[in-house]
């Protein structure tokens, strides 16, 4: 059994908007075991609409369409699917209702005509009731295929797949089972890390998928499984992750569920009651974001200091001006005071620190663009690193960050 | 002329990322005169690969594929590529000297078979260079349609189109042109800045579009125009950007073309030889990370402090805690004491200061979620000002910094 998604509109094909609603959508059929065979973005255009349906309807159980429902659309998708459906619209009384009181409730304007449409739906539709907005999804069917429209607005679309589409997909079709795990990993490329599991990889059943993921040095495995018995599947896929440990349990930092590694670093902090406070030159306030992009990250960080200027580093963090003129400001002498000297003056037990050249041009150093040291200081003790990061700015700064989380993450890990 | 879209991978259909390739693609091609007729993200699989290639060569001009060259992707891209023009996989020397360069430079593993493969390209195609990675670019041709495959690593996609692709798509096509201008303005909401230019929009020429581009309390307002000759439609969208600034020039900040509002302020500072400082609470360094967003900030910006705890006010910032103590720490007179001694103990000629409550939880204070003041020191004087940013911690950070950057701009401007 298998979906596809239609978007309708200009929106998207102009790039005006990213098409964000396809992955929630396909996320969310995934996980009750539909797969998605195809995402299509067409045109407000009756033809374009039309034939987009009947290549979907010559494959998929079940299409999900949204857009081209808002009130200035001209109602081409609904003429459309009526057309498509040998169906006619008519005036929908619990739609219209709710309409006049959403009005009255929130919006406060007279109703125009083209509101009015909006209680228009195809007489055979069931229609999905919209509690936060004015345009209803609309479940219809030709022959087999279930179609589901649903309006672009992303709360509106995700309350009704969440409310209504999901559970009447369940009872109405019969699903395989999809399980699917999610290993993060760190420090290792994708051809490093596939070459690392080569044998395992060439051993895995088959009816275990796996997916790399890479994002900024870091590698996402992902394993599905599609069958019958979902406790099996969990079983297989459980099994084939004890055996990944085997290979690379050194740079795996834990599973998607987890959540990312800034989080896992707030959980373990706030578990154990311990603080951290950060001093950054080069990725300017990046980290400090990362970790307090976290809700509850007050529990844990203290705060920093971005010491973009060289004096900086000397008036607010106590770097000796004799340290950066011996060494360079870009130095690991320098990193080590950096991370030392944040955590003592903000009183946290742990502080990261980074200097370095992230270009375009070389800066108050002679480092090469590129060049970072990236500080670590825990209740134990102080080191830095030396890392190349390449020669784009905004790479620089990312790897950098990803880097320092997996630097702590491992002495925090290990307290 | 149109150009259509082909992603492939099974990350988009699972809903594992989003496709955010397929927005920037599209806006590249509008922009030089290309309308987008269909974007259509398949599978890696080579049936489905070959029915979407042939769909769109049916329709379209230029057909962009990106995804699935990857090390790991087993070639199915290229093979599929290879029989749908009839043609085979060669190595390609120039792409095999690079990836070995880039090893031997960056990745510092042995090259695998993996990657070895990576340089085998159709013998027809042009090879495009793709300057940060292994997978190359490729242009090929089936009767008078452009297929052009791309990676599907953002970064690497970018930089092809815009040093490669989008030169050679001019070069080759004729397109009708294209005019885009796009007028950024703060402080005022979609609807009701529709409300204010209903006269304006009524009386647009049919042949200039307008499009609201919102996003956290800004919104760009795009004006296109498409015609045969460039010189009038550039001259009808200026007039019509004049009478637009009648409307509402108290609220425009620039056009798309000066850069976003950080980076006309890193320009204004720069130009004027002043700099700035940050002091931060709920906003966890998002200001400095935006402000170092910007290549060349150094030149202005000299750093910040994430004062997250009410201690690192006291501490570092030198807040007195009587202060915070008589008016709480989310408070008027805190946001002015931050953004005053951050100034003057950074020795910058401007600071901003945040303090509030972002949410999910109240804090150190008793302000609502979404209470925030912003705190803007300059070389005359100092104020601070209160908003209400709402319920969601995201949006309350991201309206904040937009926000602060907003107040920061127009004190810089009229200095």
């Amino acid at each position: 059994m298998q979906a596809e998604i239609i978007t309708i509109g200009d929106e998207i094909l102009i790039g005006q908007i990213i098409d964000s609603n396809s992955a929630f959508i396909s996320k969310a059929l995934n996980e009750i075991g539909v797969a998605v065979y195809q995402i299509t973005s067409v045109q407000d255009n009756r033809e374009h609409i039309l034939q987009a349906l009947e290549e979907a309807n010559s494959r998929s159980s079940v299409v999900i369409i949204t857009g081209g429902l808002g009130p200035t659309k001209d109602d081409i998708t609904k003429k459309t699917l009526c057309q498509f459906l040998d169906d006619e619209l008519v005036s929908d009384k619990a739609v219209w209702d709710h309409i006049q009181e959403l009005f009255k409730k929130h919006i406060k304007t007279p109703i125009s005509d083209l509101n009015k449409e909006q209680a228009m739906v195809p007489s055979r539709a069931t229609v999905l009731h919209n509690a936060y907005g004015t345009a209803p999804g609309m479940w219809m069917k030709k022959g087999n295929t279930a179609f589901i429209s649903l309006p672009g607005v992303p709360y509106e679309m995700k309350n009704l797949m969440n409310d209504l589409v999901l559970p009447k997909i369940v009872e109405e079709f019969d699903r395989p089972h999809i399980v699917h795990r999610t290993v993060l990993t760190y420090g290792m490329g994708e051809s490093a890390l596939a070459e690392k599991l080569e044998d395992w990889e060439n051993n895995l059943p088959s009816h275990i998928k796996l997916a790399y993921l890479p994002n900024f040095s870091r590698v996402r495995l992902r394993l599905s499984s599609t069958g019958k018995d979902k406790q099996a599947l969990e079983d297989d896929i459980a099994s084939e992750i004890k055996k990944l440990y085997q290979y690379i349990g050194d740079i795996i930092y834990g599973e998607e569920e987890d959540g990312e590694i800034e989080m896992q670093i707030g959980n373990m902090l706030a578990q154990k009651n311990l603080t951290l406070a950060t001093a950054e030159s080069f990725t300017g306030g990046s980290i400090a974001q990362a970790v307090t992009s976290v809700p509850g990250a007050s529990q844990y960080f203290k705060g920093g200091v971005v010491c973009y200027a060289t004096e900086v580093k000397i008036n607010m963090l106590d770097v000796p001006a004799e340290l950066i003129e011996k060494h360079s400001v870009v130095s690991e002498e320098v990193a080590i005071a950096m991370a030392e000297n944040v955590k003592s003056k903000l009183g946290s037990d742990f502080g990261i620190a980074t200097t370095g050249n992230a270009g375009p041009t070389k800066g108050d150093s002679d480092a090469d663009v590129g060049t970072v040291y990236i500080g670590i200081s825990t209740p134990n003790g102080t080191y830095a690193q030396k890392f190349s990061m390449g020669r784009s700015r905004e790479r620089v700064v990312r790897k950098s960050v990803n880097k320092a989380f997996e630097l702590l993450y491992k002495e925090i890990l290990n307290f």
